[in-house]
């Protein structure tokens, strides 16, 4: 009988109690729902004093001196990783990397007892990134009081620090939530980043939050907040939005897809382009959450154009998960 | 002419020999064999000294700082890579971790010169895995005086650290070695964590050390040391003890055992579970090395029950091997 | 289209403009083309500043705390991601590295995309290893002022630090450069230690540089500079030399040469060995820039003999390698 039998399906409700503890302080970052407004304002106020200018000295503390933060990878990663790494290590961190691909998997070890052996050397902060679905609120049930578990990409399910850092980002260029028409577009059915994101501008408010993709590629009912409004056209999704966010396409996915042959009709459809952009609001910005498919999901020039803000997503990244670092240490360190 | 072919036999008086400087101190570890309880006993102590209690801050030192450790691991590990990685970081040493089944070793380097090459960067210390025997002393036999050798597990042979952290983990529950009788179940002959554990065992002095396995998998002639019991019934093995090991065994391996056709099987016959237990001395505890196969050679909820004590192992490791570096490294300075 | 196929051929007289900023500082390290012997120099004599001798402790310094160096290597390497990551971490940097092969290029990110995700996250020096020519200089162009690449190992073209790391080791055994002759033995052809190396030595004023190979390994015309003499006959090249270093051949590629169906024919014709060092002068250096085929390319024994500098280039490679990091830190702070 393998652990991963044992998964339980996970219950939103749960998970929102599993995050935090019983003084509602952040103990985990499992998902975006249950976080409210108030929390989310929180953590972005945060991010924002670990931010400096490109150019400029990273901001450091020593928040996290003395802690150890394990990044556990079952899913290949180069810039979530990378940022992880890099957001521990600017507060003081010790940071252990495990490829677990290469080792413990090889060898049948549950992902539950790769758990205890990290918990058991004294690690403070477990960052998982998992293709399974419930894996991180499946270890955070079982951690001791003294682990915190952050969800680094779960199955098509949950970003959370994706998510942070989108909300960072939209806020740095356009202020308050309560004007924005959102649109984000592409495999909204398999992406984790739109979940999560759609979850967290419901929350913060957005006037409108749209979803476009082909009809295949539509999230499931009860995957996304009811307020969002699904779409399968482009230009009535563009048309008059103040942020414009392209998924990721797997490229294998799109020989399966109806009407769509190939990329040149994926790009014709569902590309996000200069020409598009003209329908957008004349200050929309565009996000994507990388790595890109340049000429897919996103006109190439369009990505390096002044209207992209793709690479302060990245910068974001670190100071929103030295956020998330800093606040759960600190629940820990008072429980 | 590969240098593989160089490997000389290892001779086990010359490796202990090769362990200690001129002076009798902890030079490399390479082997439990021919450290004395004098010794052992040193390196406990000192091991005790870096141990806290779980959710308290970790215990820290500069023993190592300006030093550099390099985890050389020719065999992939998860544990003892992340064991020897926190406890050289926790001394203040630097860490250089190389996966040597990349790189190196897909240029037909020998292992001397990548040796070599770490020698030549200043590196104190080098933690070697290898599936390979007599690896860990033909390097030490070859590296200059500045350099120490730990061995991370040899092929069957040797896991001395392993050997250690057993050591300290009955000596925080038992007190004194000498009225114990300890258990060690399963793939005896091809595992090198019974190997040093039984030499260790004897060297402190225990009442009985039982080695139970099925008759194939029982251990080599000469292989461990005299006084063990070698036994293969499991009720027999376990009626008495105060300390029960289940060691790992290779799922494909299961299928080969005479009598023993599949998992079930050898659950019925070596599996460590509850009602075996029942057979042990009332307060005995349960130890595995890990990683576990939950249900095959260990009862799964056996391993969360409060006689277990296979959490603590992984935690005592780590105090180990912080107290075998800072041991290593006083020798290397006091040359 | 792929970011790939937009790479420009390289330029030379480009690349010197690249790697120096307006004010003449060096601001990346592409190649050694158009290094001049004064900067050449300055760079060794800051390197020296980081040596200390085996069994002392390593020289540290500050000079990039607060940095941040990735290691970004799409070929595998041991040896020099290692010297570039003690490098890094002798003078105080974080470093951060970066398995490319098992994670972006896997989701087909282009190499500027990472490179571009590096640099939002505030990354100072990136250390780029590719199997493709043009792909450093072709980073360098791209980054923002606030970015230095270093490159480390670009297909058959370039090596600098690999150069400057010879240049150290020979000028610490000959002192000056204009009285000697120098041999370089082996696979010119496909070799970007023989290239960068020949640019080096020629501007250092070398009496003489021979580069021997067999007829089918020669250089390709214009690859290396004028001055050098190309060789066929090994007696002839290694006779009266003061330095003879010896290039690594891949075995693959050695069925394939006109005469010398194998390795022992190889060896006969292209073996630097002690035998062989008795045609150069008496106090000759023998050089490898690792890892070494021994038995192919050099005698096994002549490696580990007295006149081998093949470990000092190795310590002299950190040290070239802090040099290298500190200067053009030191260049983009005073932007």
């Amino acid at each position: 009988m393998s652990v991963i039998e044992l998964f339980e399906v996970t219950d939103k409700v749960d998970q929102t109690d599993l995050q935090l503890d019983t003084n509602g302080r952040l103990r985990h970052l499992l998902t975006m729902h249950g976080l409210d407004r108030q929390r989310i304002t929180a953590l972005l106020d945060e991010a924002e004093t670990y931010l400096s200018n490109i150019g400029k000295p990273v901001v450091r503390s020593s928040a996290l001196r003395g802690k150890t933060v394990a990044n556990l990878f079952f899913e290949p990663s180069t810039r979530t990783r990378a940022s992880f790494d890099l957001a521990a290590t600017r507060l003081g961190a010790d940071v252990l990397n495990l490829d677990v691909n290469t080792s413990s998997r090889k060898k049948g070890e549950s992902i539950l007892d790769t758990i205890y052996t990290l918990q058991a050397m004294q690690v403070d902060v477990i960052v998982v990134r998992d293709a399974q679905s419930g894996v991180p609120a499946y270890i955070a049930r079982h951690v001791n009081d003294f682990v915190s578990i952050l969800n680094a990409g779960e199955s098509d399910v949950a970003h959370p620090t994706q998510a942070l850092l989108d909300l960072l980002t939209i806020r740095l260029h356009k202020g308050e939530f309560q004007n924005l028409t959102v649109a984000i577009v592409g495999d909204i059915a398999h992406s984790r980043v739109a979940r999560s994101a759609s979850e967290a501008l419901v929350t913060m408010g957005v006037k409108e939050l749209r979803l476009i993709s082909p009809e295949s590629l539509a999230p499931a009912a009860g995957s996304v907040p009811p307020q969002a409004k699904i779409l399968h056209n482009l230009d009535e999704g563009v048309r008059g939005a103040d942020v414009v966010m392209a998924l990721r396409i797997q490229r294998e996915r799109i020989g399966n897809i109806d009407g769509i042959p190939g990329i040149d009709e994926y790009f014709a459809n569902f590309g996000v382009s200069h020409e598009r952009m003209n329908l957008a609001a004349p200050d929309a910005i565009v996000m994507h959450p990388g790595p890109m498919n340049r000429g897919i999901e996103i006109e190439s020039s369009l990505a390096e154009s002044p209207n992209s803000v793709i690479c302060e997503q990245v910068r974001n990244g670190v100071a929103v998960r030295m956020a998330v670092l800093a606040t759960v240490v600190k629940t820990l360190d008072s429980q």
